[in-house]
């Protein structure tokens, strides 16, 4: 491992979240290194799917958080990229021509378009499998803990989480829709991933209940604000995907207009940073990283 | 639940299945429960695949080698019925039209037909996280073997498993392959599902290692006897499925012909029921629930 536990608060803000990205990169090639086959397409679309460069909010989130609640080994590492791995099947899906039917993904050409449709299904099926077998397989959790884990990462992909967002999104998305309608959307296609994140990260550092409450509101704040941060890069021309989606679609920035989204954005942004400092004396870095990966979205076009 | 712990071996053969089969059916119910919500597709979707009828062979394999191998509770219930919502999954995703385009499945429309394609692809989402959350909270079983039993699942679905099987179906089925290569790919699309099932059954029971061994030659013949079974079923009227799909594929059938196959299959089944009667004194329960299933393809047509 590049990060040696507890190590990274010994540096500064970029080098910290330098090595935090260079250990995830690290280990998520580790994790696929079985499918290192290049007769084999689904190993290849498994890999080329998930090691395109991303933003890696999940996993860098879950360290972070598990680092300020005193977790100190590399389980959150492997935690942190079985979400991620979770994160890159859900995309392959959503990019399919039957959901969003996008062309362009992280700068790259989608799954199925450069390897099949059917390639698309496989390796999202096989990058779930991976992702539960991760879970499962981190020797140094009580396997307690890693059946708690398990049923988490279920939940957030199952009929309470991913899936009923997409498809809320998908077939309700073309309707007009009440801002709470689009809010409980945003919650499940998003949140609720934040949600098990941060669940997560709690359960591996054996913190107190009051914690785990905080951290919820903190996650569902994130979860509304990228979602707009989503909607609002809808248009950007670097953000690596096809640009225009969501015309005719109903969303908060079809609703208020892209001046009232930024505002509500800051707003839950502010209310998650709040959270955030009830739980860590030292909520710097996290509250950094947040900006960064907001900046795009809250600059004025 | 309708079955006692240890209750069955007390029946005769055909009450003993049907009390198996009812038990299944309505632990299956019970499990997709929480998607009784007639407004959602996906939620319609996942309990019309999976509760529509079927020969249910992997959870009773499961059920019936756990009780021989004298394991007493319920846990091998929803073990079982976790392997079928995996199995349905596989099921609902193999019909897809960039897969195998079929528009019948266990004599009811296929799952993208009757519901789209973006309802399938999330309906099997649904049920795959659903078997691994239902593996990971059987609150029963030592939470070591559960996480034992989840790494099980994951390999058996992933790229050791039904993923790379379905793969080179596709892919290879219509070039011209070598028996190796049939019996390989065979063996990916069913044998490694049966592997983990007789492991799962094994892990439960606390059994030596040697029962192990025997078990997982007993799961490589049963499955190349049942991908045989459903190739030769492949003009069967009475199968639920499309007829004729396999034309101008390369199968054990094209390249042997029904009367070798058939000879094949009998020679797999007889070796898989040698195996089983290595490891159990009474087989007469399991060797005659694979009678039944496997009759349809050894009546000379």
């Amino acid at each position: 491992m590049t990060t040696q536990p507890g190590a990274i608060l010994d540096l500064g803000f970029t080098e910290r979240l330098s090595q935090v990205r260079a250990s995830i990169e690290k280990r998520l090639d580790e994790l696929l290194s079985e499918s290192r086959n290049e007769r084999d397409l689904v190993a290849l679309a498994m890999r080329e799917s998930t090691l395109a460069p991303g933003k890696r909010m999940r996993p860098i989130l879950l360290i972070l958080i598990a680092d300020g609640l005193g977790h100190r080994s590399n389980c959150a590492l492997d935690l942190g990229c079985a979400v991620e791995l979770i994160h890159a099947a859900s995309l392959v899906l959503d990019d399919m021509p039957c959901m969003d039917n996008a062309s362009l993904r992280r700068g790259r050409p989608t799954v199925h378009l450069k390897f099949g449709e059917d390639v698309a299904i496989l390796t999202a099926v096989a990058l779930l499998s991976r992702a539960f077998g991760v879970i499962a397989s981190i020797s140094e959790l009580a396997p307690s803990i890693r059946t708690q884990l398990v049923e988490l990462a279920a939940n957030a992909v199952g009929m309470k989480g991913l899936v009923s967002g997409q498809f809320q999104d998908l077939r309700d998305g073309q309707r007009s829709r009440s801002p709470e309608q689009i809010a409980l959307t945003n919650n499940l296609k998003t949140g609720v991933l934040f949600g098990a994140i941060v669940d997560m990260a709690w359960l591996i550092s054996n913190s107190d209940e009051r914690v785990r409450a905080v951290l919820q509101n903190f996650a569902l704040e994130l979860g509304q604000a990228f979602q707009m941060y989503d909607d609002l890069c809808d248009n950007c021309p670097d953000s690596g995907k096809d640009q225009g989606k969501d015309v005719g679609k109903s969303t908060f920035v079809s609703i208020y207009g892209v001046d009232k989204v930024r505002e509500q954005l800051y707003t839950h942004l502010a209310n998650a940073e709040r959270n955030l400092r009830q739980v860590f004396d030292d909520a710097d870095m996290i509250a950094g990283f947040m900006a960064m990966v907001f900046k795009k979205a809250t600059i004025t076009r």
